[in-house]
């Protein structure tokens, strides 16, 4: 069914591309800097993501000096070891064998945070389900992450690293939480699959499976 | 800039488009059914979602029974109640006057949960971060609002309910947590701002107040 306030097939096209071909990118950045005009796009559209009684509880930290992505980059090299020894011997040499983050090769990195201060202790929607501002503001890395697609910008999530690395890097504020460090540039190409996909660690699930009717398990 | 990767216009507008125009609909939900095909595009765009070690940790559970609906809004109810003794008197009148939930007039109602334990215990990119997984729901609940819009389909978001109260309404097992519970349908129309900063509960933040550079608390 068509309705009076869906979108012109085009538009509407373009929101299910960016949401299909949107990648997690780690290996396909280039040196092709990011425009401030562009940046503010993106920021623009994070911005005006849903959030918990209207509380826009974000901040945006855009990181281009190298010196700080090497700190970052050393914190993530420290948790990506410690995170290896986590896995199986079969499985922990496929897992160092994967490009998991692009710190230092996209032009600019981007932390997003979530400051849980933002508008007083009592928060509309927040008061039952106390993370919802954190659940807003992981929204708003969603909208950034596929605007991003839509102007053939690629974003990968690093999240290898502690957050308390994270905080001592940038000197966040008690009141403030680490929800996304995020990698943002130009790329070669956008990979056709997920690359996990690709590489057979994990295969995509059936919907179909995932879905239920009324109750937990129940099928049509 | 342009780049090769770069969508259309029109598709990189119906982008931006659904970013800005999505709203949280409570009180404009119409009684048209949603059809089989319609929630299935919308779910698919929602199981699209980044997902941290492609865990893919999602559930959909549709309900569409008006007695398990009733349920559910009698647990919005209480926590409603519970939830406005927490504001000051002044404020209290104020939320105690907002419509904050569809539930019982929209067609379909949706609960969004993560399987923490999906893959195992040991998931790429959550040995650090164990919330990842959780946010990886989170965007696939966003996925779903911006196609819903693009649909001209209305969602709200219910967080004005105890977990617990859901938990055992749909007899969730133990590994499941909610992520959201969502209402779907068609509109009267799509309000032109959100309902809190319209009703001058809080204003819309100026996004350059938002944006750091390479520091906390650095501006340009």
């Amino acid at each position: 069914m068509n309705n009076t306030f869906s979108f012109p097939s085009e538009q509407k096209e373009g929101v299910y591309q960016a949401i299909m071909q949107r990648r997690d990118i780690r290996a396909q950045f280039t040196q092709d800097p990011i425009s401030e005009e562009l940046l503010d796009k993106l920021l623009r559209a994070a911005h005006h993501a849903p959030s918990v009684g209207f509380m826009q509880p974000w901040n945006f930290l855009i990181v281009r000096d190298l010196a700080t992505k090497e700190r970052v980059h050393q914190g993530f090299l420290e948790a990506h070891q410690e995170s290896a020894e986590m896995f199986s011997e079969e499985k922990k040499t496929k897992y160092q064998g994967f490009k998991l983050e692009g710190i230092r090769e996209s032009p600019v990195n981007l932390l997003i945070t979530c400051d849980r201060e933002r508008t007083g202790p009592v928060v509309i929607g927040r008061t039952v389900q106390p993370t919802m501002d954190l659940f807003s503001t992981v929204c708003a890395v969603q909208n950034l992450w596929l605007a991003a697609r839509a102007e053939g910008i690629g974003v990968g999530w690093v999240s290898i690293i502690h957050e308390e690395k994270l905080r001592e890097i940038f000197n966040l504020p008690d009141s403030v939480v680490v929800i996304a460090y995020l990698c943002i540039g130009h790329v070669t190409h956008f990979p056709e699959m997920p690359e996990l996909e690709k590489a057979g660690w994990l295969p995509r699930l059936n919907l179909d499976e995932l879905v239920f009717y009324e109750t937990w398990g129940q099928k049509k």
